[in-house]
C-alpha cells in the first residue's frame, strides 16, 4: 500500500459545449471569452453562462467551461438533478450513452440536448510520472480519507492519467458539503 | 467490535418552532397541521411551510416538523446555507449556543431568530435496550459504511439514546447525494 496526499478541487454544476451549440447559443462565429484558467492545462472558465430548462424547473447561470468539445456535457450535482427534474447517472467524463438530455437557453437561441447530462463520478488527475510513483494506472480506482467532524473515506475514486494533468481530486458541491471540505484542502489518498 | 445494520433516513431543510413563534407567524392561538408521522416517535411534518429570508436570499417553503419546541431550530443543508448566506456550524440537535440567527416568514408575520440555524450533525437514535445491546451509550460516535459506486464510510456518527426513540440514521441531503444513498436504505454500523 502507498499512500500521497492530493489538493482538493470541487466543481460547482457547469457545461461544455461543442461549437456548433456555442453558435446556437450565442450566434455563428461566437467565441467563448476566458475569465479564469482552471487546475488542468488548457481548462478554463467562461463568462459566459446558460439557463438549464428541465422537466421539473429551470437553473440559471450554469458556468460554461472552456475550451468547445466535441460533444456537449452537463456536469450537475445530485441535489441539482432533483431541482430540474432529470435522473443522470454517476458517469466519468465523456462517457454519455443513455445519459438524459436538457433544453439549453442562451442569449441567442436554444438547444435541445438528445443527450450529455451526468453526475461527475469522483476523480484523480495525474500525470504517467506520478502514477508511476504511485504504482497505479489509468482507470485504478483508491480510497481518499477525510478528517474532521464530517469525516470519513471516499471509495472507488477513478484514476485518471494525461501528461496534460496537474494533480488534483475533483469531487461535486454534494460531496465537498457533505465532507465539510475546502478547495485547495490536502487530503490523504491510499492505493490498497 | 460490534457491527449491526441501520435504516437511514434523510433529512431535507426544515424548521422546529416554538409556541411563541408558532403564533408570531401564523397568528394568535395557532396550531400546527399534521400531515406524516415521522421515523421518530410523536414527531410529524406539518402542513406549514416558511420562507427563510438570509443575507444573500430568500428560500421559500421551508418544511415546519412538529411538534413545538422551547427552541426554534433550523436545519439547513451546507448546499442551503450558501443559496441564503448564513453560515452556521455544524451541531447536534438543540446545541444552539453561538448559532447564527435568520429572518422567517409566515402568513401573518415575521420573526427574527437571534440564534438556531445549524448543520445537523449526523446521528443515529436508538432505544436504551438497543444500545446495551450494541455496547453503546449515549453521546458515543459510530462508523457507517456505505456501499456503491458512491460509497464509503462515515466517520464520527453520534449515538443519540432515548426509550422514545426508534433505530435510524439521521443524515442530511448533502450526505444522502454525495453518497447516493435513499431513504429506508440499510447500512452497516460498527463500534470500533
Amino acid at each position: 500500500m502507498a499512500s500521497f496526499k492530493v489538493s482538493v478541487g470541487i466543481s460547482n454544476r457547469h457545461i461544455h459545449l461543442s461549437q456548433e451549440h456555442i453558435e446556437a447559443l450565442f450566434g455563428p462565429g461566437y467565441t467563448l471569452t476566458k475569465t479564469k484558467d482552471l487546475s488542468q492545462p488548457g481548462q478554463f472558465a467562461c463568462e459566459e453562462t446558460v439557463t438549464l430548462i428541465g422537466p421539473k424547473g429551470t437553473m440559471p447561470g450554469v458556468r460554461i467551461l472552456g475550451p468547445a468539445r466535441k460533444a456537449s456535457q452537463v456536469e450537475l450535482s445530485a441535489t441539482d438533478t432533483f431541482k430540474i427534474g432529470v435522473k443522470p447517472p454517476v458517469r466519468d467524463s465523456g462517457k454519455l450513452e443513455e445519459t438524459p438530455g436538457v433544453d439549453v437557453e442562451g442569449p441567442k437561441g436554444r438547444v435541445h440536448l438528445d443527450q450529455g447530462v451526468i453526475v461527475a463520478a469522483r476523480h484523480i488527475h495525474m500525470t504517467p510520472e506520478e502514477a508511476a510513483e504511485y504504482s497505479l494506472k489509468d482507470g485504478d480506482h483508491v480510497r481518499v480519507a477525510v478528517p474532521g467532524p464530517r469525516g470519513g473515506s471516499l471509495d472507488h475514486v477513478l484514476v485518471r492519467v494525461n501528461s496534460n494533468y496537474e494533480l488534483d481530486l475533483h469531487l461535486d458541491t454534494d460531496e465537498g458539503n457533505a465532507f465539510g471540505l475546502k478547495n485547495g484542502q490536502q487530503l490523504e489518498v491510499s492505493t490498497d
